[in-house]
């Protein structure tokens, strides 16, 4: 490996904003003769092949060059290539890059402070270990606010790290390097951390998605604590796609938090969002993207109503002006007290004064946050998710310096309560604001929150409402998406997801049909159409509405045609409960000779009904009457 | 109300130990000429019948005159026996008594110090309201040890709580003066509270049982906290049936804990449980009769086997120990540090320590604990439950008053850990054990721990073990044993239990059958034999196992025998995703004209199945061939 930042005291804007000029200017002429659109990254590099050839690398290698502060430590690009070449699995191809607050094997876990690591982690932290299982290649380990405890990217020694797009304005952080990484196409995934907002703060400030899991369910082991009881590990990636298929391989296994039978694997068809009733702290122009965002959620079907959103923003001062901030002591200020001359000065003073809180006062603020939690998840009863701006305001590099605290507490505006309400985020880009000709293009982001383990939920949301942005000038391209999972990330989790069990539907609940709204009521997910083997039949009920019949009669019957849906064993327990007669649920041949539950019905009931086999299917028996 | 309970200073012993002697001289002919058969309890007197005439009435006044360090205050006999003459419900009839850190409409929340409470209570807590609404009748608020800081009932200024069957023995606490009351017949339920084995070590020393349901299902609005993070309330009571029932009516309702879909509502028929590969702090004797219940555990069915206990009682040491204690601080602490003239010595020097800890050590420690809980889960991955004995020992007012602190800890040794892990218990009276003629006979207990939301497995097992004592030579009678009722209670919570199925089985799956053992895996519980409407017929499918066809014919019909089981929506949802072709589950009337869901089969495989309609069900069938 080689070490490619350094640490250069406290300065942390040190390097001014030039990176910027210098690419505008003659930047292109260093990079090897790359073409520009090589640069910004190729249509013909795919997840499988091999994350690009050594013209790639050096297009790499130059911007990484620029950037000396976003890796901590970065592995011998021909290294990199050849575990891309040789990887396989979901993530082959994917080069990933870990905030050097999670253990990488061979890799010192500095967590931004270099007398932190005592050496080299002898082995991945779990997380890692998952990624890298699923064919994902680690490529380096990326800067950071010290010990986690920022939301600028300033805090660091080995550099503020600088923003992709406008280098004087900061990355955002904690996780600033592992989203500037990719946002510059030095990496396609990356692991990062969030316990006040780390994980979605910088990938608002850098065009990414950035998910944050419910708590518990990435492992945190092999991971430096900043405030345990909240922090989780995060993934950030350009796309949906890509994100969603790195927490599936990620989430799960040892230690994590076992997923309710009945969680959602989607959203329904029409959302009820709530959104705040007021939007302070926000910079001029970023409530006008929040409006727009919110318009084009309106105009995907989504009912949007506003909710009170002073509970939620209070738990965000018990975060800075009360007692939480002493887990930040527990977890490493035996370290800090004894290492002042060590610890970013910023940092150091948060966590030294973490340590001179006394435990009743912690119990008592613990007790408030939980009557804060009751009294906002009340506010959000009738709602599917809460939409937020991810950040009010993207700061400057001198802005940060010049009240590190103040602008700190005000870009966490809305990413603060989310864990301490043990509710799961998915941040997403969603437009850009103009900042006039001083400051230029921000890119703006909005997260989607959701109750404990409706990340599915959260998802289809983001989804929604995201808008994919150009890439930074300096790129160096990087993987194309990944489409989405047949599976939603909760279901796709091999050991600890949600079972998701495949429901084929041939009458009522298809989509579109009268009893749709069933099954997206029990968070069921439309996943293909299909048909049965040749060996049923289809009769139509005399019901209201009506209902499909479909009897196996073995030789003789034919293909019918339907959907499959997607659905918890949990919600498939409900369904069936409140299932009335004579419908009946048994396994159902499809066409490819994989078996699903399927409706059937009692023998009785489709005597009395219509046999419209010839049709084929519900919907056209239905456009023939 | 009158008050009977007199605070008297921090003597708990001043009464001594002659109350038992007065009893076994003249003390019958103070009873105003009840019969002894009167005096404990007859027959005749229902828990719908009133709570019995002036003759029991006088028989409770008297015996609560001579405990009057039970009840803190207890209302008039007149007003009680009205309320439990108009009182509707499962609970009717049933007296109630609740520990006085718990909100009674109208009487001062002490928390066994007087100083500490500013005024009777405006509102009943939310378990009192529920109790109360499913018609039990409140008596009066009962002692404890202050602050429920204790596990010995007597560090009170009202009077150390003396045994029921030997009075210079101590009666257990926190929840002392519910216990007691309960084991005289002075109440038929009581409401404790438990965080450390409160609610169980005095179930266990007075033979009662004692359910500590899964932290949060049960609301603590209205509950003088503890420690926060751990308080439970309980229940108390004679037996099984009569605590269920509370349960039932008690869990649910605002702000309690949501059940996840799938938590069982039965334990599997041969159930897995672990004993304690060692027993340390037992007393003589006391692990004979531990070695017994586990041989009649034996014997009725389950496979037990040892486990090692060591990272258990290791909870217990961070509970006394270290700082978790912090949180009796952030309750109490700046009362206590407020009225130092006005607080039990013991007491007032644990809390007031607990305001010295720091908070970087309480999350250190609780990251500790999580660790010791990973573990400890871990060892009991392949078991559904835990048995342990309640308590090691029965202590004498001497010996607590000797050594109050080291005593109380060694109580503990085997309750202190459950709430720190989040498990659900269920204590009940196991035998006795002989101290010899100095000390006389011990009641005996054992608790059944369970995993969280595995409340109905806990009780199931307890079920197997519990032996219904003796009472009290001086008890006042109190109202019989309710039976069990129709749902276990984690299913019979009107609002936030786990919903229960009814599923009709008839063929494989009764019990017997070479497929019960799916439904047990499942959690399912046995209901009732049961039989279909008379418009059914019953095939024998071609299956290995056979399997019935049950065919809704309609009219020519016959009514077939089966069962129903109740099962989780969550395990109906597993059960149906892994149902094999050719069965189907839909709805199928009964013969009381309910529907429940039942087995079904696809036309083609009933049509080349045999018809056995005639034999009128499955097992008459088998037995026929």
């Amino acid at each position: 490996m080689s070490t490619t930042g350094t640490p250069r005291g406290n300065a942390p804007d040190s390097r001014g904003g030039n990176a910027r000029e210098g690419l505008a200017g003659n930047g292109r002429d260093a990079l090897g003769g790359d073409t520009p659109e090589a640069l910004h990254g190729g249509a013909g590099e795919g997840p499988s092949g091999g994350g690009g050839g050594p013209l790639r690398g050096n297009a790499r290698e130059v911007v990484r060059g620029r950037r000396p502060e976003v890796f901590i430590a970065h592995r011998d690009e021909a290294d990199v290539l050849a575990d891309l070449a040789a990887a396989a699995g979901p993530l082959a191809g994917l080069r990933l890059a870990v905030k050097n607050n999670v253990d990488v094997a061979g890799f010192p876990t500095t967590a931004a402070c270099p007398a932190f690591a005592s050496g080299p982690a002898a082995a991945d932290a779990q997380a890692v270990a998952r990624l890298r299982g699923a064919g994902a290649t680690v490529v380096g380990v990326t800067n950071l606010d010290q010990f986690a405890t920022g939301l600028v990217g300033q805090r660091s020694p080995y550099g503020g790290v600088r923003d992709a797009r406008r280098p004087s304005f900061v990355s955002g952080g904690s996780s600033s390097g592992s989203a500037v990484a990719v946002a510059l196409g030095l990496a396609d995934l990356a692991i990062g951390t969030d316990t006040a907002g780390s994980g979605r703060v910088p990938a608002a400030f850098q065009g990414l998605v950035g998910i944050k899991p419910t708590l518990g369910t990435v492992s945190v082991s092999g991971v430096v604590p900043a405030c345990r009881s909240y922090d989780a590990v995060t993934i950030m990636a350009r796309d949906l796609g890509t994100a969603g298929a790195a927490m599936a391989a990620m989430a799960g296994g040892p230690g994590t938090r076992p997923w309710p039978a009945d969680a959602p694997l989607a959203a329904p068809a029409a959302a009820r969002v709530a959104v705040p009733d007021e939007l302070p702290a926000m910079d001029p122009g970023w409530a006008d993207a929040f409006d727009a965002t919110v318009e084009r959620l309106r105009e995907a079907g989504a009912v949007v109503e506003p909710v009170r959103i002073e509970p939620f923003l209070a738990a965000a001062r018990l975060l800075y002006d009360g007692a939480l901030v002493a887990e930040r002591h527990a977890a490493v200020g035996a370290f800090v007290d004894a290492h002042p001359g060590d610890v970013d000065p910023t940092v150091g003073a948060i966590i030294s004064r973490a340590g001179k809180v006394s435990a009743s006062s912690l119990v008592r603020d613990v007790a408030r946050l939980e009557l804060l939690r009751q009294e906002c998840l009340g506010l959000l009863g009738g709602f599917d998710a809460l939409l937020v701006p991810t950040a009010p305001c993207h700061p400057t590099v001198a802005e940060v310096a010049a009240e590190p605290v103040a602008v700190n507490s005000r870009v966490g505006t809305y990413t603060n309560f989310c864990n301490l309400f043990d509710l799961c985020a998915v941040a997403v880009p969603a437009g850009t604001v103009d900042e006039g000709p001083g400051r230029g293009i921000a890119q703006f982001g909005v997260t989607v929150l959701a109750r404990p383990f409706h990340d599915a939920v959260a998802l289809d949301l983001a989804r929604l409402v995201a808008v994919q942005p150009e890439p930074p000038a300096e790129s160096a391209g990087g993987a194309p998406p990944l489409p989405d999972g047949p599976l939603p990330w909760p279901a796709a989790i091999a050991d600890g997801g949600v079972r998701a069990v495949e429901l084929f539907v041939a009458g009522a609940h298809l989509a579109g049909q009268p009893l749709e709204y069933e099954l997206r009521d029990l968070g069921a997910r439309w996943d293909r159409p299909a048909r049965t083997s040749a060996a049923y039949a289809l009769h139509a009920l005399g019901t209201v509405p009506a209902k499909p019949g479909l009897v196996r009669v073995g030789a003789g019957g034919a293909a019918v045609e339907g959907e499959v849906w997607l659905v918890s064993e949990g919600a498939l327990g409900r369904f069936l409960a409140n299932l009335p007669a004579p419908m009946t649920l048994g396994r159902v041949e499809l066409s490819d000779g994989r078996w699903a539950v399927g409706f059937g019905c009692t023998q009785e009931a489709a005597s009395a009904g219509e046999d419209i086999t010839k049709y084929g299917g519900w919907r056209a028996w239905l456009s023939s009457r």
